[in-house]
């Protein structure tokens, strides 16, 4: 039996639906409200002492990081392969993710909490939020709440942040230059990163960075992702919060 | 044909050292000497753009960034496997190493550069210094030479770096006092990974974190991982930097 705790469908909760979706694995599906800080709870603590979605449980083993969970069901679940069988485009394909992983997400993210999810910190008062920060396990996960809820990121980090948005935006029009998806010719976990913690986005966040005239080769490539069956059942999962609250997924802000 | 282009054996470069002398792959070394940054020179930068060791080889096929060579090699070397057949174990080694790379290794390198390579950026002269820095091509690399040739990183920046260091060691220490390896009951690209980038060194640069007291199950892993017969064939391999520039690998500072 699999379970996934999750989100919205967007950044790494959408990363991990995507492929559960386009393999076809049933699945329960446990909604984790991040807004009201669900994932920060005791019973969701005793699950994962990270306080993070999304996470898996299958058969009650449990995994954390959308990478590391993705690789995971390609091992239990091969068909249809997400990961080339070619070694060479897997080599690709684990280059890629790390990237993403490592020089996108965060900044991307940075973005989206000083855009949207400061909204949200910024509307609790003063004796509820210290509350609601003490119960967060992750120092660095605690530091981002309370920056937002102050004065939030200053221009000089969301610069560096638009930079290096700007570097990976650039490298994906290069690659999709080349070859149709990230990794070559087929569809992996390369693009079902990128475009959960970018590609969906792009146009929106950053007009400046991405369009149908300065990258037609990365928006063709994310309307081809967009067009998957999993991606399109992912979207059209149920979204439990708000429209105001929708971060990243394209109601708000 | 295989060839590794690489430095010192310690941290990145040993971390795949270390996996092709235990499956017994020959290989062509290629040392690339950090301290004379031969990593910048037009012919290593039309090898890896980015300008970093190591870099694999196989048949022409380039392959960058030291936890995707080593999943690469299971790929391409399977025997013995370094990667658990259990996928279960497997997934917990992807953990590991996605820790290890993202919360472990620049933080004991900003120690490490504190302390040892300042000596290296400090004696070269200013014009001498701005020609080499204008040849690196990643901004981070640029500027972490630019703030170690200057004052250095701050008080409140290694504080934090060694707070992650503290984190990680007392993981280490929780999850050996279950299982004799990190991943579980085998040797794998997890402690590969974290005995290159923390514990070959931990004793030495953190001894108020890493002890016989403090963290026996951690330094009888070191011990352990040392034993292994390609960890010695790596460590024993040709070392052709001065003593004084020895950085990390137990002579210098």
């Amino acid at each position: 039996m699999l379970k996934l705790y999750h989100a919205e469908p967007v950044a790494n909760s959408m990363k991990v639906l995507i492929p559960l979706h386009e393999k076809g694995i049933p699945f329960e599906s446990v909604y984790v409200d991040l807004h009201r800080f669900e994932q920060h709870e005791p019973w969701f603590l005793a699950i994962n002492p990270e306080g993070q979605v999304p996470v898996l449980d299958h058969d009650g083993f449990i995994i954390n990081h959308s990478t590391v969970i993705n690789e995971y069901l390609e091992d239990a679940f091969p068909d249809p392969p997400l990961r080339p069988v070619d070694i060479r485009e897997r080599a690709h394909m684990r280059y890629w993710n790390k990237f993403i992983d490592e020089h996108v997400m965060n900044h991307v993210s940075m973005h989206g909490w000083h855009r949207f999810v400061r909204k949200v910190a910024q509307a609790i008062e003063k004796d509820e939020l210290e509350r609601l920060l003490a119960r967060i396990p992750l120092k660095e996960q605690r530091d981002k709440w309370r920056t937002i809820a102050g004065s939030s990121f200053t221009e000089e980090q969301l610069a560096e942040a638009t930079r290096k948005v700007s570097i990976a935006i650039d490298l994906f029009e290069k690659q999709l230059g080349e070859t149709p998806y990230l990794a070559g010719n087929r569809f992996s976990l390369a693009d079902i990163n990128a475009y959960s913690h970018l590609g969906m986005m792009a146009e929106r966040m950053f007009p400046e960075l991405a369009s149908r005239d300065r990258t037609p080769g990365f928006l063709a490539w994310v309307d081809r992702v967009a067009a998957h069956p999993g991606v399109q059942k992912a979207l059209a999962g149920p979204d439990q919060t708000s429209p105001e609250l929708r971060v990243f997924s394209g109601e708000a802000g």
